[in-house]
């Protein structure tokens, strides 16, 4: 993979359509059941922004509401600065496909200083990646397979008898083939866990996410320094009914940086 | 207060202004240390869609995006229903004063139906809010004296003796005077606690809410069935640094509903 790029660069990769309009078009490398990898998605958008000749500053928040089902083909993503202030700004995004609006989001960057600073969320205690075995990719998502996911807890196991009352996931993910982490890999990272109604009711119902905020709690420099070291994630629910459900995630690095949270509403059938 | 309206009625309250527009003002009873409470203004927009022709079902997630401090004085909403589906409607929403964003906003309705229900998250057992008492309302910020906060944990206490290792809160909250719950008071509930960073380092700096999203998971019928009644409301931070932090919260209602769940990102100085 030297000569040649990194799959999830060719998904999130963007050309200049006008002022603040880029042109892009799904990778078949990401695809999921139905139309792309909702992570890779979040990261285009995003990167949208990151490119944009006014950007200032590194990503903050992101949020991204899945409103259409995107098809498998091009589309077009709008960026406008909302709003410049001195340390902070803020983006309103759209990724469209003809005229039809299929995701919302929106961004904050910010420049990021040195403060006081300290983590009250714990770094899961989980066996090393090395001990784990990958999980195998499902067939029908191209894009688990894009992901090296070492289990360490709440594997995708839907078997009837693995009902519990806890919808904990602990992982190991790393881009496959490894690719430097930044903050459009970071993002997508944010999307790899499986629907919690997945884990807690082990069968398969039509379920997908609504909408994504991501809050980031590394700058540039801290990402580049993970470089392609897989990182762990932490996720779980604290409500499903009415046919939606949440899930809070955390992304650490390895060696206990608290690198994202993200948190998602996830609709579910049944 | 029977035959007059609730100030908090009044401070959300929107007239039609053109097709999509609406304008509103800010209410003193609701004001902050600098322009209005950031509850209220969440509401306020939240009121928007909820007031549209078009709307269709019921909240479901709120992102709001606090870019810039909003003036005391007169504002205008727009709300956009930017994907209408079969039971989801996804909008786009902004906040202006004069020519400039002030807050730039999206949202997701839905309609609910009965599906498999459960909660992980814990109820927090704290004691019985009459029990405690009501804390004193910070004279700088009006909004504090228009909510009734009895703190079983975690209360503003600019001491410096007071640090600890550990932001949560549990705080009982009750409009003053009480209104029943609905969607609008829930979303302004979810920003009643105070930064966490003045909970971890007990001295006041600078801090405000930069983005704010609630994830609401109870429909209109069960917030009717809570009333007046106070709420409990549970807060903490993941991470601070480089010049923000996180919160989540849960908002239950008095007998163990997890009524919503929210999160933030809070700039502070420092």
């Amino acid at each position: 993979m030297t000569d040649a790029a990194h799959p999830f660069d060719l998904a999130v990769r963007l050309a200049a359509a006008g002022e603040g309009v880029w042109a892009g078009r799904t990778h078949p490398a990401y695809g999921n059941m139905v139309g792309p990898f909702g992570g890779v998605i979040a990261a285009t958008l995003l990167n949208a922004a990151l490119s944009h000749p006014l950007r200032l500053g590194d990503p903050l928040a992101l949020t991204v509401n899945y409103a259409a089902p995107v098809a498998d083909g091009d589309f077009r993503i709008t960026a406008a600065p909302a709003r410049t202030n001195r340390s902070t700004q803020h983006w309103t995004l759209a990724l469209t496909q003809g005229d039809e609006a299929m995701i919302t989001a929106t961004a904050v960057f910010a420049q990021r200083r040195e403060t006081w600073t300290a983590t009250e969320a714990g770094f899961p205690q989980v066996p090393g990646w090395q001990t784990l075995a990958r999980a195998a990719p499902v067939p029908a998502a191209a894009w688990t397979g894009r992901y090296s996911l070492r289990f360490a807890h709440g594997g995708l196991d839907l078997a009837p008898d693995a009902q519990g009352t806890d919808s904990t996931t602990l992982v190991w993910a790393q881009d496959d083939p490894p690719r430097p982490l930044d903050f459009l890999s970071l993002a997508a990272i944010c999307d790899v866990f499986y629907p919690r109604i997945f884990i807690r009711r082990p069968v398969f119902v039509p379920a997908g996410t609504v909408s994504m905020t991501i809050y980031f709690h590394a700058d540039a420099a801290r990402l580049a320094a993970q470089g392609e070291a897989p990182v762990l994630g932490a996720a779980r629910a604290s409500h499903f009914g009415k046919g939606y459900h949440d899930q809070m995630a955390e992304i650490w690095s390895r060696d206990g940086l608290l690198l994202a949270t993200s948190h998602q509403v996830v609709y579910f059938k049944e």
